[in-house]
């Protein structure tokens, strides 16, 4: 038998590290004989465009390497299943290319997205009587999916948002004149990512001094004010706002600044928030105004992962394996946490329908009763899932990644 | 006699090794008692406001963190001391506070402008016969000091642009679809930082594809038809620019997005080339395109700071002591580098009038004919800078900085 294994949706720094997990241990199975990777997702399965990822991995510097390249080595995909009824010839194509290749379980690790194709397959495998099993490996730096303490990819977006913010701190003090940055961080609906920049609150920072999230909406003119207070009682004053912040109407609040695109899921395309309220601040109030966008340097930015984050992704990918040898299929892996501290964490399953399609929050109770700060109770959530830091491997001075062609 | 040292201009990830190098090497010297750290640049000289740096730096750790901290500790500004003739009154207000505390030297760490306040208070100092020292110790990401064979704080912050341009290249490659992926990298008038990008070759990157300087004008119609060509040969497309690029009549290609402010020195503020190009490049092909700008992440990412550079960075701080302590003033301290292979480089020093106000753009023979990419000429100066990996102090997983309030 042999099994496939395909990456979908945004990149992180950690969706190498699980399909290393399950990569290394395939090795450890001898009933399997050949780990396919798939090329872009679903996409590729279609196209039968797959490589052995054993070429690629011959030994295990090369998996180390492998676990800290970030963005989807095997390449990624936008592309969502349609309903067996609608596209009856897509499942039989895939069907097709798993028989051919003797495939005994596919593993797809992905986000919200992706978790619908691990649905629909499912289904479908089970009810025309195919034993291919299914399996999700959860990835998103949104951490936005249900039945998981955390997703995997997270942990290290939020060591790089945690360090780069303080640094920009720093930056933030330098001149005697008083100033607002506003540093934008990704997350559409969920605000995971601009909620973990309190964490510097454990190094003894007061900043950022205000967070705004997606799950709190906010009107132009209630930020507005709240930073001119906040100004008035720091000088360097630094607010993080989530790319996606909302007003009462449910619009974007840079809605006039959008470029008005949809991505091919429906989402809109976001950019601006943080140059839109720069541009606001400015006409406020008399003093330098930055922003800063932490773009996508948040998502791949694998010299800053958290090692934890690093291990976690690996682990749950070899835990995917094992379930799928159990007979299992039609589910997601998760985390379920047993212990903040000690930090403990356990790798279980969950039904896939439970799942697909739905969108954790952050909690209501963990922001203050203004929408403006997070809460301190928050802290004992995300300070684990930072811990620890990674050695990249360089050669001359520079990191080395896994490509394939 | 104390000694007195003070911060400028815009922040790096190496000038506080600068301060660490005078303030260890102060240490050594009997007869040098106090070392003052003034705060805020010549401003807070003329305010009279330092704190004794023994206070703040303790223990070795005390100075290994420091060295580790972005930005200027000691606070920065952008003032510029006017002539002696128009401003009498600040020169005797410096000699005031220099005197009341004793100070027989003063270390200037800065750019540009700050070497012309070492040129004029080190001839003010002169001409009236007060025996106190002027050393400048260079600092400037922009690398554009002359006499000098690099800057500190130019490899840090070249090694985080190679570093990140890396994972940005992978983001770039994870779909199937083409795309244009454009990179906005900090220096108005000089490409240093821009074509350092070019270091990605030497791990076989064949991106970024196309890169711009501000030393070769371009029109737009140029640049978009290179983009054009060079989207045809490369799925992921991706494009260096200078913040500073400018069009044959001297303004910035993005002159129409500027916001029209000036900073204190009369620099125009850019912001937007690489918004700009994305919105160009977007209404004619229809791929996808991104900007990212890589922002103050470039001069305050101490997390990825070259060893080199920060070793450096100290040995030239004390390098400047000895050099004032054996009499000398009105000098800026510089680096002779002897070798490229093995990397050998020495410290030495500079008249002060030789390098103040001046500006070392990248040289054009450097620059393939056509304006659009760097030459491999440049990879046995660029590779020895970016050398060697720090390793920041940690608590709970996140950096600890040195904080002087």
């Amino acid at each position: 038998m042999n099994i496939a294994v395909a990456q979908s949706g945004g990149p992180t720094a950690a969706i190498n590290a699980s399909l290393a997990g399950v990569f290394t241990e395939a090795l450890k199975c001898d009933e399997i004989k050949t780990v396919f990777g798939f090329k872009n997702g679903i996409d590729g399965v279609l196209r039968n465009d797959a490589v052995d990822l054993s070429d690629y991995l011959k030994t295990d510097e090369d998996v180390e390497v492998l676990k800290l390249t970030p963005s989807t080595v095997l390449g990624s995909c936008r592309l969502k299943l349609k309903s067996f009824e609608e596209s009856k010839e897509q499942y039989e194509k895939i069907l097709e290319v798993f028989e051919s290749r003797d495939i005994g379980a596919f593993f797809y690790i992905g986000g919200n997205d992706s978790m619908d194709t691990v649905l629909k397959l499912s289904e479908y495998f089970r009810k025309i009587g195919k034993d291919i099993k299914v399996i999700g490996i959860p990835k998103t730096i949104d951490n936005d999916l249900v039945a998981t303490d955390h997703t995997p990819g997270f942990g290290s977006a939020a060591k790089y948002i945690a360090t780069t913010v303080a640094e920009i701190i720093r930056d933030s003090q330098v001149y005697a004149l008083t100033s607002v940055t506003v540093i934008e961080i990704m997350g559409r609906d969920a605000g995971w990512l601009t909620a973990a920049s309190s964490v510097l609150r454990t190094m003894g920072e007061d900043a950022p001094h205000l967070i705004y999230l997606p799950e709190v909406p906010v009107t132009k003119e209630k930020i507005l004010s709240e930073i001119k207070e906040a100004h008035k009682q720091h000088k360097a004053c630094v607010v993080a706002v989530s790319e996606g912040i909302k007003t009462p109407d449910g619009k974007y609040l840079a809605e006039d600044n959008l470029s008005g695109n949809v991505d091919v899921f429906g989402h809109k395309y976001l950019s601006g928030v943080g140059k839109y309220l720069e541009n606001l601040i400015s006409r406020e109030l008399s003093c330098k105004v930055r922003s800063v966008e932490l773009n996508i340097m948040q998502r791949c930015s694998s010299h800053l992962a958290s090692l934890t984050d690093i291990e976690e992704s690996q682990q749950i990918g070899a835990a995917a394996l094992r379930h799928a040898l159990s007979g299992n299929t039609g589910e997601m892996m998760v985390f379920v946490r047993k212990s903040d501290k000690p930090y403990e964490v356990e790798i279980s399953s969950a039904d896939i329908k439970s799942i697909a399609n739905k969108e954790k929050l952050f909690p209501r109770e963990w922001i203050n009763e203004e929408g403006n700060n997070i809460k301190d109770e928050a802290l004992d959530y995300f300070m684990p899932l930072i811990q620890g830091e990674v050695s990249l491997f360089k050669k001359n001075g520079l990191p080395v990644h896994t490509i394939i062609k």
